[in-house]
């Protein structure tokens, strides 16, 4: 759950739900907040907010006491008249006129509850799955891997490193390509216009049997999840798409015995190294690195001359002033890691639920 | 919520939350359940199972009572013994192992509740779900959109025709690309081997507003649902992935001013031509035709030698017998529409939560 | 869930979330269903169902599967044409207008979804409840505590006998009340009218810390469970509304040291042998049993002449034919079991995501 | 969703899916928080504290946004020093030891989460949903109706006058009774013992129709809310326990025509004037005053000397210090009205789905 509008005065979120007695301390959401923020390198919004995140409730002493976990991010730098010429006005790609088609009424600043900063309670909420994630040894990490039409090369290049990634403002984990795709970045904030990239996340760690067919899949929560973020257009798993021109022969990931522990008395340890499945069969974890790529399409803000309706349905041209990314892929890298921790967070709850001996 | 296992004595679904009356009959649930049969054309299994559904409750004297409606359909045509030497052996590509993983019990004969016979339940709820949306005037179509590779032309091609689509066995709307691929299916059967591919689904008549930021968004409902089939693998919205290579100024659809109604007060009527949007902007409706499109992994159940681990951990070799689908898109598309149906009605009905003018 | 209309095609509950491994046999749920059948003795309806259920699928080779357990009781003996003359009017103390005023529509016959037998879903998936808390240890049981004001001696009474109350059709387990109970049933009997009662029920074996504040608390979960029941007026908890009347250094409960396991490490084992509080402190279990009252109102279908109003809104006199209980407070004791074994069952499961020790 | 600690930085709420456009401006939330607040007299804490609302999320210009509406109350007069000796000790009557049983872990500093202060949020939350009641003409009034034993007349009594109730600190609405009471809590006071009551509660301008049966009835919904309020041990509806004492012919409310819209075409308006139901029959509002009483134990925190446990599993004596009332009693009418309104709200929002012309 979260709650809060981009000029609002605050966002957060509200955790329920969490099991007592994991150590959290708000400077690892503080962190976390951090990775979010405009990181510089030309491809983000200038606006800089401190997103300080305050602890309201559910730990004591540094431990979660299972009670709702209150985290609260004031918004300061806000210069909403910036947005005051916006108020009539419909932005093209924007979620304007879908939310005024359907509350009758919105917060016109910033984009309101519709802007990207409403990800802030997602992080900081993602920062609590996360410590819990942790003492199951679960690690999640995700990297900048197409932009611009630009091919990230994956984990099986030798350049591929996710330190790297981290260090450079596009998060992309490949000093050579990260350097040329600063280049193109630079060229299109010169043509006043934006692109769009995909995001890939890899998971380790999973326990076998994590998820919940036939409604509660660990693959549907995270696509869920995904569509979730303003930008995103699409997702797959494993080999996704290609999958589908593909024959069975070929796609059939070939299981090899495995010592693993602890499984159900009687359930002998498997493991797939082809993972084409990308760590998931009927909806349920192999326990394979969960794989998957999140599609997102170009920010729509952009500062060429564009041509929109106003509230009393005239055409108007519309030139967007104010701090826009010019690529916001590299920001959304810590927003899916933390829906996807999330996610997990939930099914390993739930996992307890499934047998009487877990 | 659906029930049922493949080859236990029934599956089905009971609907709940369906308003009363809404004139339903059995026979639209039968007629839907028909189109998943497996059509013949050399694509599908022969098992043959009536499908008749049993409408057991929630209807009364032909129009729903608003209380829960369950749809029970009966498994006769089972031969349970076909799948006896499958109880100790985890099949390729399935969810078998999983399962136990999960579990530590399994019903292996036809895949239990992970075969495609659970999406019996399914498409009888979708059924309820489109009488629904009849009274709305809105209207969902899928159809197969590629096989094996071959891409079937879309609905700007002149070929293309939904009603063709009904008719031939592959659900291929276009004539000559469903005659072409029939051609590679048979040459795949013969090599005892499945092939992948996608369905496409447009969804017309929608009204602008539909969808519930930021948890219940449109295309984040219909994600969790479509990736919730088996053997899905990804789906994208309008310009989907390409729109992740694209630039702002091109993927921006434009908005021009139109009549629509019902609107709140002092909200214009607008529309988006261009539609790369695929029909939701911010996870909400904008009022154009709804577009996705949703990738299928190959069958795996194939007739050639594989090999595979069976419970006591042993490495085995297996040729799976019994009745499969070369190709199980073309009875995915149903399905597809059944699920989306069900994630429409919903978001119908809690639209009327939004303003208290609605 | 439940679904199913007294005089429909069938009655039934699907049991989602169940865990895998539990042993369940038709019989069992068999065996829950005839202790809801009217049982003789003048107190109960005339209509004689076999009330069989028929397992549809979540069990395999005798064990639940963990997918979704469905349950079915036909209907058989109905004679709708009891209910045509009912078709336009609205019975005293019944929901039949509440159900029109709210649905514009409903199914007349026997009460339809309002009716009783409603509860015979409750009382099968009650019974896979039951099972799960059978692995638990815990026991439930439910006594007609009152009836037409004659009150029942409780458990302190040396006369009180549970099995002695499964003997007789009043459900009281002190056979001289039971007798003159029985007196005063007949007597009400021949003047056309009914009585209402109390149900007590106790539960045994509760692990400490059931229950999930601040909104799943123990008490509160039962208490929205007893009044979903047709005819319930009021629920109290341990000393109850007479506590309303007490002193605080009257109603604590004063804890002792005891030996229990399993409990979180470093927490002391306590106990509240005087249990005033019925069990529950906090909304969570103290492991002390669990005790709780249900006030029922009588049935309203009486043999007297009415005065009641028809569709058209005139005034009509009306004398209720068919078959109908005077006193249902015996037959709603296996409902009440039912109930509070489906609560118990969802908290267990819950319980289980409280710590990451547990 | 109510967060926060008795003793930790905040308490609050997050009120989701309130329709948009309903007016709220932060006094209306400040005003009921300061009915809930000690309101002198003798009966209460001294402990003060301001309990200033914070509204940080979903209204913009005076006006709800749609979006979720956080409310935050800051701690601020606090003396966690007060409680350092009950750290190690489990209070009796006090949910101290079934919450370390569940969690393992606790925040003793004034009960944390099970203190009274934790229905700030849900007063809080009440005062949005009151909001949107007004908009239907929707009143919904609470008053302390029985303390220490003493009965207070009620509205058939010519002495009743809520207005009166409003400006006792006992919200008693009789002003003999109201000075009896007074007298009687001073002895209670001065015997450093506490006292219970109950609180009634009438609603009117229902409308009828409103409750989901079968598992969301009005009753059923009101008794799980009321219930989990932290002292609370019993709840009646309409003639409660004295119905389950009585017969069918004197309790069955006669229905006479009467004019009320909207209600279903074809569908006559009824009106029950003795209304033994207390407004609702099978779960769904007649359009009558909803009534109800509910059952609160006495305040377990007295400063007599009582016998305990504390962590060690040793038999300790105790005399609880700090600041506590003798009878919470008239704090609970605010918390009631709250949580009605947050029952009714969402149940007058999810009728809006029961029928398409509604």
């Amino acid at each position: 759950m979260t709650f809060g509008e981009s000029h609002g005065p605050a966002l957060g979120c509200v955790v329920a739900g969490c099991p007592a007695g994991i150590p959290l301390e708000t400077d690892v959401i503080r962190r976390e907040l951090a990775r979010r923020r405009p990181g510089g390198g030309g491809t983000a919004t200038t606006r800089q907010e401190a997103d300080l995140p305050e602890l309201l409730s559910g730990v004591f002493e540094g431990k979660t006491l299972g009670t709702p976990i209150a985290i609260v991010v004031r918004n300061t730098n806000q210069r909403s008249g910036d947005y005051e010429d916006l108020r009539d006005l419909y932005r093209p790609g924007h979620a304007d006129w879908t939310w005024e088609a359907k509350y009758g009424i919105r917060d016109h600043r910033g984009g309101g509850r519709t802007s990207g900063r409403e990800t802030l309670g997602r992080v900081a909420a993602g920062a609590v799955a996360k410590a819990l994630l942790r003492e199951y040894g679960i690690t999640i990490r995700a990297w900048t891997s197409q932009v611009a039409g630009i091919l990230v090369p994956g984990p099986e290049d030798p350049g591929f490193d996710l330190e790297e990634g981290e260090k450079n403002p596009l998060r992309i984990p490949h000093r050579e390509t990260a350097a040329q795709v600063l280049t193109v970045i630079e060229a299109i904030r010169k043509e006043r216009d934006s692109a769009g990239g995909t995001v890939s996340c890899r998971v380790e760690g999973l326990p076998p049997g994590l998820g919940e067919p036939v409604f509660g899949k660990l693959d549907a929560l995270l696509a869920m999840a995904m569509l979730s973020l303003g930008a995103a257009k699409g997702i797959e798993f494993g080999a996704g798409f290609a999958a589908a021109q593909g024959r069975g022969s070929a796609l059939n990931d070939r299981p090899v015995p495995v010592e693993i522990s602890p499984l159900p008395p009687g359930v002998p340890g498997l493991a797939y190294p082809e993972n084409q499945a990308g760590g998931v069969l009927g909806g349920i974890a192999t326990g394979m690195p969960l794989e998957f790529r999140v599609a997102f399409k170009p920010v729509p803000s952009i500062g060429q001359l564009q041509q929109t309706v106003d509230r009393r349905g005239a055409i108007r041209e519309l030139i967007i002033q104010g701090r826009h990314d010019v690529c916001m892929v590299p920001r959304a890298v810590p927003v899916v890691e933390a829906m996807t921790a999330l996610v997990l967070a939930d099914l390993l709850l739930l996992r307890r639920c499934n047998r009487l001996e877990s």
